[in-house]
């Protein structure tokens, strides 16, 4: 669903249903700094629609006009941050409210605020295993309680951004867990983790904020290495799965290699984002982002790839290639470069290709430090490479940093540095989406020639 | 002796001695934020006692009034941070001046600024070690005659705020020494190491002091780690104890455990805090912190005992509990958080109580990561979990971060932000102290229940 | 050449050649907080030129006090930062210029902004190794690539504060590869990696220029740091020689030690800045140094006497000394300290021996610490040594910080904060050179009595 806004354009031109959007009053309070404030730039938008809707000299709209624009105002419903269904929830029952930030902190993992998207997240984690699933959920509620009752900022909590971290501690630590499935002690460590949560969250931001930084997962990063590590591989209560430094030159024979898996790790390196190896969940996950930001959705899959060809440039075992292992730390930083806190544009787009590389590398080494400690690399080198991208300063101003309070998804951040990008950000998208895939195309092509030439 | 202030209201009702309090001149230099400027606040209360001087319409006290009023003004004397004898001290030769500032700093590791504390943890060293208590006091006499070489802030080492990691650096070196006691030529770079402390110590108020944090004990954990794995275990002249991380299951047996060291492990782990292993050390120290603070010493204690539940819970070998590595870390953390920094109300002291938890969380994890290097854990559990508390900000205005040039001892942080709590913080702390023994009864009932659970 | 700002002063007395000096207009561009901007103190001495040219009571120079200044203007030619060469250059051919650059970005290394100095240094690193050489100019030209790409500050360009990152990565990713020498694919994460260096170098200024600190070597220890753990000594691409941590007693027999190999180690140590163990290769290194700035040349023997001395008192293998393993960091900490981003006194000369002790200390921690990752320590001990010493606060003016925007080189830093020294500033350099000449003499005896005493 491209340009939201040029769709509000044209629900001003056919006057039907403004009332649900002008209720809207301006949001005042001074929100925390933590991730993404999808509110202030609504301010601006209803401005803008009520000087719009004062103008007697517009011409009527053809039916044509009239089907497309009802069209997309029924795709606006459900795509972007679902921003009507949020303020209708504001007036609902607490515990429905409860559920829509857990739903939107599910999604917020991958910088989507969108409640639709975290359920249909929700349905891909439970194809791949009930008890990961039920931890994640166990995980994201009680963040979200904990952050309520360290009276966080309301506005960041209903937008799930406490939520993510509790979502990645509660799964991650059933899946690094060495007592299998349903050992239902595992849920006190992790209560406790994800109450921790929003305390971590609330510290870094503390730090962040003097730069107007995210704290991205690094609470999550934080918090499962630290229940990893304080119980290790030989714990009587918590035992952790046994991960060990590679000591020996891995068997790589590049006539063995499996093009199909190869093609298929794309979807596995997105479903590794939520620790899942199904490559249907990661082909859930896929149309959950594209719900909410087609942006998003091709950053993703374009991350994944590069994290594919990086690994097979760096002579991985093509077992963790498969595995999607040097994947979904690179879907992460593709994702938040491109588009998301750098306003798109064609040198944004490269930095987050660039980004994508450097994450696969550093993916690696991390990888390599953290196993000595029998630790996983968790989406640290996600964080690191994000942070550092993030912290660039650069002469030009094709690479624009939003400020991190106006930060909403890549259709929505392209309207903010400029009003007039209405109608080109609707040209601009499919464009993308064109270059991305063929951007994808020649990776692919390089990588098999570089297959064939190395048989 | 809770509730200094209100010692000195009546002090002016009696009106017996106001000479000694009316010399004090404003300090106006503007002390460096290095951790608690004990000098800010009396301006303020000599400027109310002045006005309240002024008062005529007062009426006189009963005789019981009087006698207790004595009895508390002598109490006043030599507890809380003894500012009237720290007064007095200025004018003496500067050799004993010294004197008074090492043993400030023996006490500061506690974040008690009182001399008479100090001396007695030094009995408490003695009675452990006697080689331990000589680099103990060298480490501290060093640490403090560097910060007078590079002119720090007179007014934070004469509060003993450059001495405290020098004790650590001393006494920490020669128990991680491989050559046993007496081996005179340690004392090198026990100095070396001492005199480096305050150059660390102000690199790190540089950063910590944007963030208006303290740099608690990290110049000892960086410099004993320093040293230690700069050294080694194999090294021919400074061999250290050869520390190895855990490579198989330790051997748990629930009936073996021993309920009476489980109880000494309290104290045990309060005497941890300076690296002694003796119960009776612990006690000691326990009595040096009721000295100055009531409210810090129930914290110290309330920190240890959490931090055996915590080392039973994580199903750590029993040793390590009874030896007290599970509670140095909590007690210090409790203490921070639990009025030093905050000022003290309910929710500040549930706040402490997570943050030792934490801490216990944190110690475990440190410990497994350092033990990869040859190294112990040291403080860095504590200082890296209290920091994460610190930098926490909230909605409520119950938990209230104390400004750093502001903070003393919590008795007195409690009437920093509010004047009219003299009378309310005298019946506050009793009370405060009778919750947290509450706790600690239901704490140890609930472990008691653990154990048997497990048999 | 000491005291550039003297001859100065008898230009204007002999008033010859003026008009190039004239020529230079203020620069307004707000530069970017990299490392050294050696822009802006000129502005100051042209204004104080011209207010002495307008002077007419000076009196007329003698035929000695002529030849001796003829003598200096050669000499201010090709020494200190060549400035007029830099503003000659700025007229010429990009290509001209980019090479210029890259020069002045292989002598940043030693802090030094001269291309002559740059010349001499990638000569030393032709007669090390051809392979190096070659991989060092490529680190250094990409590395200056990429930040005009990424349109960095082009005043830091021209200095070549983006080259010296890069030449350290393209020299140490060579040293470091299993490969051997003209493994032609190591190109590719050669320029790589050197593409990467000023995005690391920005965003680390971002962070750094809030306490006003240099980025130092940071983006070159980070990125090879991270292509050696990415690949690891058992990769099939880019493995990497194999390093170990120490696991027994080192074979230490004082009898048995080479002075004339401990003297050496003092160039080598000069050299292993640069990762190459030629003495040869140290000395024309130290020729490169006092072409440009003989305080820096000082300190940076000393630095490197200061390291060995360290080995020998902690009892390190003999031949980890003579391979100049203990000094290159402290030749750098000792350069950094002393004299260049302070200005130099006596207290700050001592300081920067205290710091050369320290970073020693802390470069035998770190390497045993990199070492169980299988990493070389690089200048990781430097970094942190100096930027610790950097952040230090003091009471006393003696030690005074230069505001990074004003560091250019010791003999011109001199004149920054006080105008009249320019006479002293001739004086006190010798009378510094001869107490160091002194230091080293007194540092050896100490430690052949040292070595004698343990024989």
């Amino acid at each position: 669903m491209p340009g939201s806004l040029y769709i509000k354009d044209i629900q001003k031109n056919i006057n039907c249903s403004t009332a649900a959007l002008t209720t809207t009053s301006p949001t005042t309070t001074e929100l925390q700094p933590l991730m993404a404030q999808p509110d202030l730039p609504s301010d601006h938008d209803n401005s803008q629609e009520n000087r719009k809707e004062k103008d007697p000299t517009q011409p009527g709209p053809t039916t044509l006009q009239r089907t497309r624009a009802c069209f997309l105002k029924g795709v606006s419903y459900f795509s972007g941050d679902m921003k009507v269904f949020g303020k209708w929830m504001e007036k609902q029952f607490i515990l429905l409210q409860l559920l829509d930030w857990v739903l939107r902190g599910a999604a917020q993992v991958m910088f989507v605020n969108n409640p639709l998207s975290g359920l249909i997240i929700f349905a891909g984690l439970i194809l791949q295993n009930y008890w990961w699933a039920l931890n994640g959920f166990v995980g994201t509620l009680f963040a979200t309680i904990s952050a309520l009752i360290l009276q966080q900022n309301r506005g960041a909590i209903a937008a799930g951004l406490y939520g993510y971290n509790g979502i990645l501690v509660g799964l991650l630590m059933a899946v690094f867990s060495n007592k299998g499935d349903w050992y239902w002690w595992l849920l006190l460590p992790n209560i406790f983790m994800s109450m921790m949560c929003p305390i971590v969250s609330s510290a870094l931001a503390s730090i962040n904020s003097r730069w107007d930084l995210p704290v991205f997962t690094l609470p999550f990063n934080i918090l499962v290495c630290l229940h990893m590590v304080a119980t290790g591989h030989y714990n009587h209560h918590f035992p952790q799965v046994h991960i060990q430094p590679r000591s020996e030159l891995p068997n790589i024979t590049w006539a063995e290699i499996d093009v199909a898996k190869l093609f298929m790790s794309v979807p596995v390196g997105i479903g590794q984002v939520y620790g899942c190896d199904n490559p249907w969940t990661g082909g859930i996950f896929i149309i959950s982002l594209f719900i909410s930001s087609p942006i998003t959705c091709v950053h993703a899959v374009l991350g994944s790839a590069v994290g594919m060809v990086s690994g097979l440039a760096l002579a991985a075992p093509f077992g963790d290639i498969y595995f999607g292992l040097w994947g979904y730390n690179c879907v992460l930083a593709c994702i938040a470069i491109g588009g998301m806190f750098y306003a798109l544009t064609w040198q944004v787009h490269l930095l987050a290709i660039t980004c994508a590389f450097f994450c696969a590398y550093l993916g690696s080494a991390i990888a390599n430090i953290m196993s000595t400690f029998g630790l996983p690399a968790c989406t640290w080198p996600f964080c690191l490479s994000a942070l550092t991208f993030l912290l660039l300063t650069t002469g030009t101003n094709k690479i624009f940093k939003l400020p991190l309070a106006k930060v909403t998804y890549p259709e929505k951040n392209l309207t903010i540095e400029n009003r007039q990008w209405t109608i080109s950000t609707f040209i601009c998208t499919p464009s993308a989406l064109l270059t991305v895939l063929h951007y994808f195309t020649v990776a692919t092509v390089l990588q098999v020639n570089f297959i064939f030439m190395n048989v």
